[in-house]
């Protein structure tokens, strides 16, 4: 059984725009910072010692958001990432922001691992794999 | 025949992260800049105009984003924009992020038009729908 | 005696720029939302509730910001807040940015509180200064 | 004689904040981007050019802004730059920002030159000086 990684944090006032909502393109950035928060738990070190003393990064190959309803200023939102398929050399992940119970926006990322000498794919590690999957929704 | 609004700016390096490169989630602003941009072109007026006067804003319902390559501090992009599909309520866009001739982000976005004293959907006005036209690519 | 507010929180991927440092303009979004946490503390409710109900909101006259080391992506650094002056209709916040026992970052922000039907300034309400004294520093 | 650098551009929405104006934070954003249009004309070549080709790059020392009246979305404003003070190490611009013949926004920032290897102050160099002169004010 998985459950999902839960990242929660305040909107901010400056994360919003003259409509008085989150602006939209802010949600991808929740999702990257929601990932960045799923590796610190996932493998107890910072996203970053990963790149300096393993040479290996992530990039986003895809992002797809569904709006549903807004978040505004200094409400409480979460995003729930789970981890919907792990490639040969790319990561799926599901991303739900939820403010309580109701659902406002849906996610979903792909993203590629790379070689930062090269610049090139490269396949995910073992101990990437086996720390992403207390995280991994089977169908 | 068709063609796209082209919406050309250059990368600021406040848009750009430690990877050197333009943030992901800011090319959901560049989509949202190009939209505000054709409508100034399309309409002769600043799409706050439709909202204080008409009454009638949109909300993004669903955003899609491609990376195939990236964009680096100071160099000049620029999106071209395609109305696909203008529904009842509703528009979606096609917004490719070039380089020259080099496709760095392929994107979709659907808005959907509201009435600002109910915040519900309401019909495109045939005032819209006419001064999109000319960006319509019919398939 | 006075303790400053503090305001805690980590370092975002998408605040840091080429220079894998906090991007120099973000240190002033840090502020403002140090400030609007303040208020949360100071008050029991959030910052919004004073406009809507009140009528009352603070518009910034003048920041300075000086820079004596930078914050990384992840980096856990907190601002701490002390209110300097309390005038007649602004406030002027001394906002240390720290990281464990280095200041990184020296702040100053005055505000100014404006009537929202008029946009003009207003006089600090008791409740307000009442709220704000237990953050007030004196010379 | 001296004439200031203008760098003009458009409000964008995504700049603005729930109360219909600029985030105050992104005036600074706006200083930034203006320097480094003033390294493009000065120098004739972009900003990253200096730091990859010459090992130099530029860290913000301190800023200063005063804000006396609000720009909006889509509003076409400007940034007017002078260099006021080129020292051993540092050089101090005044960056105003115009809409039409109104100052919205009065800075000041100081950066200071840096050798990219050891992250340490560097002389300005007299290329450096030199492009520069045209926008250097002398009291």
């Amino acid at each position: 059984m998985s459950a999902p990684f839960v990242h929660e944090f305040r909107v901010r006032w400056g994360e919003c725009d003259p409509q008085g909502i989150v602006f939209n393109a802010h949600y991808v950035a929740y999702f990257d910072e929601a990932i960045v928060a799923l590796w610190r738990e996932a493998f107890d070190s910072p996203y970053g010692e990963m790149v300096d003393e393993e040479g290996i990064d992530m990039v986003v190959a895809e992002v797809n958001v569904q709006y549903r309803a807004s978040a505004r200023p200094e409400e409480m939102i979460r995003v729930e990432l789970t981890v919907e398929a792990l490639g040969e050399t790319s990561m799926t992940s599901r991303l739900d922001v939820m403010r309580g119970e109701e659902l406002l926006v849906e996610g979903r990322m792909r993203h590629v691992f790379v070689d930062t000498a090269s610049w090139t794919k490269t396949p995910i590690r073992d101990r990437i794999r086996a720390g992403l999957e207390p995280y991994h929704a089977y169908a």
